[in-house]
């Protein structure tokens, strides 16, 4: 992994000075062209020994760049916001807007890095963060994303080396620290533990770049070289596909599925509502504010077709909650803002602190139902979107939160009485629109795809719960019920 | 103040109970219309003694709207995040977009009450607070949001009775606490602090609505109903301008102003700009490693006609300083998400932290300058926008924060020689576009408006540095050497 940058890499001050002024203008070039074309994002990592210039590097970025349209990122102690959510959300709020550059200096890589020296994670908790890793970023390559990870390499002569001299230099010795020193004398640790973690991270679609880190002139020409090839190349060619695409879904021969084989006549009488709906609001109210909740977190996430429901549902759970506890998060078209970051970041920066809990509207599932069935994204995209959302929902639930999600389902025909109910009532929001008509013709393909969705994203930690909802009353009472038990569990199963 | 809610102000079961359904229609048909108009952002505050129905208002409004468009906003102990920051920035970031109703169960009036009561602020900064709270609020009115401040009050004998009416209920027993019961204790002092309070605050553009607590259905009902009223003269009238807008401002008789008399012809050789550059970069980059520079921020402003050379300035004041410790932010057009708030939204929202810098290329002075000269907004919204700046940046500076503004100014011939320049340079990002050209015609338009900007917002704390900016490097000396005397001095007196 190291060898080829302990060769002793140099560039001499002539060929350094001829060659800075054209790639300085053509990173200049290349980065109006990113900034224009506003659909690529470019994550830089730069990591590495501590005296291998991963500072120098991104001065140098900036002298040659267009610093107005660059940011870094530096991640000290997480805040508690931080700390009251998933790992990863501290980095999917830095991720840089497509047209900008962000370089990270620290990143997802440096806690388990971190950790895995002290002896504070265990291998496989380190192999399972590794493969959480390598998914991120697949999706961050396959959402558009340039990602470069530089890893600066001294041998432990060069690093003692460099920090010597940084520290004879007044204008450099103060960011020689004892600290510095210290982790010298773990170099053959961190040799070790990183070199496990880049090569089990050396993916095809984001390879790490190990660079000689002992030359100024030769690393940073090797890095400037790097991102505008990088650059050049992604801007040649934005809608290449970056890895493979999975086969697609086939519907069950014998017609049988999930969705058809749920009784629809369920029903539960006006009275026996009335005290099911009583019990569970009263147990969901005493959950919520059971001790141990606080340091778990509730995500409820509602689909189903037009007029299924949801609204109700959640009216149901909402009355049983302090308002101060909950957030209701109606999932409409993305803004501008949210279009310039990958899919599932709209949805990241609304997950809940600890005790808190966030119930959706309409959901990331959209990327798997309306924007699959309409064709508003590419075949290739809503495949990959399976795995993504599985990957997504297992961080949120290793982090503590209970994902509870529901799918309401009713009959072709209860949905057109309900249509035609609404549109004799006078309350505005309930106005039927041509929207909900078309919806309505495309009822088979929406089928399809709730099957395949149910079938490739209910998984153990998280699964799907079918609500038949013919009967509002009995739908409303299931969800309640089934929050109430899943909760429960979890709360009795402390992590 | 209180009188009017000690009435035993009552309503009868009977009367509720046909006055809810209609209320209920025309909320949601009002909320309805809110959110197609687009343009409204409503602030509701929940404040009042303890059992004066706070949290019961709070579901009466959920229950009798559409919940999807609420959001409850509840302000426990500040987040490290938001205590590393001014005080309204929790407020800020937490306020409703346009089209949504944001209800505030505690707000920027928490504190101070807490505060005063507990003898934990004097008399002279709640006095400054107060200040504060009535030009925030006026801002918000006048970007077009309604703002209703509800207070609950109960007698001191109701109070009682309230509270041992939830302790009976199993079902609210667990809302009282020992603390709510020592709160009783002080009734007297906060009805001492909360009506001085109060009546300070009781302004024409967001007064108080104090309502008698005792009775939930007179609370319910005179809650729904104001907030009714109020959503409908609003969306019925939604372009009335709130406040008396100041009188235009006029030139100077005798054609003098600190722009022309700057002196343009400022020059700095060669050799002396570089060991300038170098003495004042040296003593930026200390000063912002300085311990005491870790209770306090810094924040750069840059104004200057096109090709003044800001970017330049920017540059080296970045290369100073390590790029974990800074951002700049390049201000363009605002985003959706921006547009949906009050107009300074968008910069608070990059205030930095303690210890940390943000450089602001272009700024909020765009409404007083561009968005005035081009017309893209109104004239009582840049005229109004004068006193807002100077609010917000001494909130800033109030909070610790170093608030240095420069204004770069060349020459109209200066300007052309650089245009000229740059159409020879292949660097794409330095391409002269129309705009540049056009822009360029309103010399005069924007010479009067720099004036003003400066003779309005130039204040003892906060004021401009003018900068002679037809010698690029004399024009960069200048910069730093203005931001190290300013911090420096800032470092020493401390707050």
């Amino acid at each position: 992994m190291f060898e080829s940058a302990e060769l002793g890499h140099k560039i001499d001050k002539k060929t350094y000075r001829k060659a800075v002024p054209e790639l300085r203008a053509a990173l200049l070039d290349a980065q109006y062209d990113l900034k224009e074309n506003g659909k690529i994002p470019v994550v830089v990592l730069v990591s590495g020994q501590d005296g291998a210039g991963k500072g120098e590097t991104i001065n140098v970025l900036y002298e040659w760049m267009d610093p107005r349209f660059l940011s870094t990122l530096a991640f000290s102690a997480a805040t508690d916001e931080e700390r009251d959510r998933p790992f990863m959300w501290r980095y999917w709020r830095a991720l840089p807007p497509k047209g900008r550059i962000g370089i990270f200096a620290g990143s997802w890589y440096s806690m388990p890095i971190h950790e895995r020296i002290e002896g504070l994670m265990s291998k496989s908790a380190l192999d399972q963060r590794i493969d959480q890793i390598n998914r991120f970023e697949a999706m961050l390559v396959n959402e558009g994303a340039i990602v470069l990870k530089f890893w600066f390499h001294l041998t432990k002569e060069g690093q003692k080396k460099r920090l010597r001299d940084l520290e004879k230099d007044p204008r450099t010795a103060w960011r020689v620290t004892k600290w510095n020193w210290e982790r010298l004398k773990t170099y053959d640790k961190l040799q070790d533990v990183a070199g496990h973690i880049l090569r089990m991270t050396n993916t095809p679609w984001a390879p790490w770049i190990v660079v000689e880190g002992a030359d100024d002139r030769y690393r940073s020409l090797t890095v400037g070289k790097i991102l505008l090839d990088s650059l050049k190349a992604k801007l040649a060619n934005t809608d290449q596909q970056a890895t493979p695409v999975a086969p697609p879904v086939h519907p069950n021969i014998d017609g049988r599925d999930v969705i058809s084989e749920l009784d629809l006549s369920r029903r539960i009488s006006a009275k026996d509502y009335d005290t099911e709906l009583a019990r569970w609001q009263g147990k969901l109210s005493e959950l919520v504010r059971d001790p141990r909740f606080k340091e778990r977190s509730l995500i409820c996430v509602f689909e189903g077709a037009d007029a299924a429901g949801k609204g109700g549902a959640i009216r149901r759970i909402g009355a049983a909650m302090d308002a101060r506890q909950y957030q209701i998060v109606p999932i409409a078209a993305p803004t501008e803002e949210e279009r310039a970051q990958p899919y599932l970041w709209r949805f990241w920066r609304h997950m809940p602190r600890k005790g808190r809990v966030s119930i959706f509207d309409r959901s990331w599932y959209g990327r798997v139902l309306v924007e699959r069935v309409e064709g508003f994204c590419a075949e290739a995209d809503w495949l990959r979107a399976y795995s993504e959302i599985n990957d997504f929902e297992h961080e949120l639930a290793g982090a503590g939160a209970v994902v509870i999600k529901f799918w309401l389902q009713i009959s072709r025909e209860e949905q057109l009485k309900r249509f035609k109910e609404r549109e004799k009532i006078e309350f505005k929001r309930f106005k039927i629109t041509e929207e909900d008509w078309r919806n309505r013709e495309k009822w088979d393909a929406y089928h399809r795809a709730i099957c395949d969705m149910v079938e490739r994203t209910s998984t153990g930690i998280v699964p799907w719960t079918l609500v038949e909802a013919n009967d509002k009353n009995y739908a409303r009472v299931k969800v309640l019920k089934t929050i109430c038990q899943r909760l429960e569990t979890a709360l009795k199963n402390k992590e």
